[in-house]
């Protein structure tokens, strides 16, 4: 072991990626609004979900008054939508005219049919830490288009092949890219 | 506005991702030993990092004991040691010899030099779910190999391209996939 870190240079900056592009629904002001987040991830075996929000977003809004959201995956085929609902804010436009969406059981957490993966979630917890809070959601209904499935011994799984997810990078790299092949690991 | 959802089946589970596959190092006992953890983000612009942790790995007594952990960010090629790492318990195999450690300012949170990305984060915070812990680190310091990184206008950035990070999926396809091309966003 070498205690040393000659070859290693420090960095300057967020440096954890690749993430997967999210689209967060909530209503405000009685609409359907969507904010595409960078920074989430499942948590505690899938039963929440853990974002980072900054609070001044005006999906914020809607969040906080009727403490629901959605998380929705975008495909490829999405990503000018995508985009566009992460460049401009609610207070502008008008994002609910871009999707075709739809309502679960929570009745106020506005998902988009488009998306092949659909997540309604009650907020849980909320962390302030300052510039950026921390939601956790407790997800309640999860919603999948059947053709981006497929049958594994017997049980429906998600084949993200078939789903075509974006995932982005961090560290000044802040490009969009898709899901590569699947890599096959040796046992050893 | 369809309100029904009628093409969107309701199916269990965990399908959030595609997520970063990471190494999260600590000291347990006095030796570096190193996870496998599915489930981490950035948070807060990058100056913090979520991940969540089933509170009886054998890692997690180094990180209660020490209140520093690492996140190591490895490639393609490191994918059958990262296996190792993910289905044998450092109660089993000594994991430090498996790589070569290097420690930064923190002292205590070892850190693999194999692999490109390397963090080091003192704990702020841990969120009793039960089941599953949120272990949120502030960020410390960061490494990385000058060989994956490009410069655009004059500054070092990440390129993750040359670093082929290993992405995990879930919803039931648990494999490891490769990051695939960049994605043209055509302007509206």
């Amino acid at each position: 072991m070498s205690e040393n870190n000659s070859n290693k240079h420090v960095i300057e900056g967020n440096l954890l990626s690749p993430l997967p592009v999210i689209l967060v629904g909530a209503n405000v002001n009685g609409k359907p609004n969507y904010l595409v987040i960078g920074y989430s991830c499942p948590f505690d075996f899938g039963k929440y979900i853990f974002f980072s929000l900054y609070p001044k977003r005006y999906t914020a809004i809607g969040i906080h008054e009727n403490m629901t959201f959605s998380v929705n995956i975008p495909s490829e085929d999405l990503v000018e939508k995508t985009n566009i609902c992460g460049s401009k804010s609610g207070r502008d436009i008008d994002k609910s005219s871009l999707f075709d969406n739809f309502y679960g059981e929570l009745k106020t957490a506005p998902m988009i049919r488009e998306c092949p993966v659909n997540i309604e979630c009650k907020v849980h917890e909320i962390l302030d830490y300052g510039d950026g809070e921390g939601i956790i959601g407790k997800v309640i209904k999860s919603y999948v288009d059947q053709q981006y499935t497929s049958k594994v011994e017997g049980k429906v799984i998600l084949d993200w092949r078939k789903i075509h997810p974006i995932i982005w990078t961090t560290g000044g790299d802040f490009n969009y890219y898709k899901l590569g092949e699947r890599i096959i690991v040796k046992d050893n």
